[in-house]
């Protein structure tokens, strides 16, 4: 469930008609866009430490990589947890990402916290401070986790040259619209996580993916919040 | 699922300073807000005709009201059925609206189409051209849907009094801003549905509803599009 953004927005016709009108069209003052810009929704997913991966799936398991990720050496395993919550309803197939991490960690959509009973605190993955535990059963053993159970915050990978084109720093936050029919949404707070090795992309849940539509939209625009107040 | 918008949003705080400061605090220029500003979450679920609810429920069958809407004279009835889609899933229990209107429409989130395996259009109800259908199931005979199924599009009911003060028409669309820690969201393309009695709501789905966090919502801001043209 990718968007990639038109090559031909309303933002980038504005921004072609504006560079020729100001005479800078193929000047070197205006920077292109470095890398395309990718929308990817990130459904319910599980990370675990070596040490639950064992617990949970044998005595010397590791994860077996079923499918690469947009970003290099990230992937999703072949392995399932079950995920269960304090109302003893489960989620019955959650997928495993690895590498594995340091702390295991839940991320969930608001969607699935209703349905198991867990009131979800918004996070950058990785904060785990008051945030709620759950069980996980996989086929070999079972981890009762006290906390690491979030929503993760909407967010954008970026690396330097993306930093510098859009003017941001890592932790700023930025507005991402979404061009779809009868549902066009702007998605604020779209925390950035900036590193030297990622590759421009955003990740928004299931539950924002189909609140805007994103399969189906036909444009997205990210931009840094303009200051002027209103609420246009 | 109800958001009352806060007595004191920053919007609200902003207005009084600026009234204030231009001597116009009690003045009957300054129109007030005559009605409460009410956000409520449409789940799943179902409007049916005199006819269908005699073949689902049986000869004779009319709808039981369990519990009275927000607007008066609409009540969600004791009656559910089953909604079937093309991939031979299902979902068993979609309430049904009473009363009765002149064509069976099915309003569903996306969530819920996935599911089913039914692409929904966004349609403001009662527009069913070019919409799918679907196999409703009750206790008694079985509907087949030619069209009807769709995901409604987000909407505000208004009277005469909140047009005015809005100062939009019928059809308008306006935006709404959902201020909630870490989803903040602005939903546009809020139709405005007007009519002489009806009462200030405003209609999100649970998709939206989730994406944007409504329950824990600190306040929410209704606005005229100011066509500044920023994306903030």
């Amino acid at each position: 469930m990718t968007q990639i953004a038109s090559q031909f927005s309303r933002a980038d016709v504005e921004r072609v008609v504006r560079d020729v009108l100001t005479g800078k069209l193929n000047s070197r003052d205006q920077p292109r866009q470095p890398n395309p810009l990718v929308v990817n929704i990130s459904a319910r997913h599980v990370h675990l430490t070596d040490e639950h991966v064992e617990v949970l799936f044998g005595q010397g398991a590791t994860l077996t990589p079923e499918r690469e990720l947009y970003q290099a050496g990230f992937f999703a395993a072949k392995e399932t947890v079950a995920v269960v919550g304090p109302r003893r309803r489960m989620l019955p197939n959650v997928r495993v990402l690895g590498p594995c991490r340091d702390d295991s960690q839940v991320e969930l959509a608001f969607t699935d916290g209703i349905s198991l009973g867990i009131d979800l605190p918004v996070r950058i993955s990785g904060d785990h401070h008051d945030t709620p535990g759950c069980v996980l059963v996989g086929p070999a053993g079972v981890v009762e986790l006290n906390s690491g159970v979030i929503r993760a915050m909407r967010h954008v990978h970026m690396g330097p040259a993306d930093l510098e084109y859009y003017g941001v720093s890592n932790g700023d936050k930025m507005h991402l619209r979404v061009n779809a029919a009868g549902c066009t949404t702007v998605l604020e707070e779209l925390v950035v996580r900036a590193s030297e090795t990622v590759k421009l992309e955003i990740h928004i849940d299931t539950d924002e993916g189909n609140a805007v539509d994103l399969d189906n939209a036909t444009s997205v625009e990210l931009s840094k919040p303009c200051g002027c107040g209103c609420t246009d």
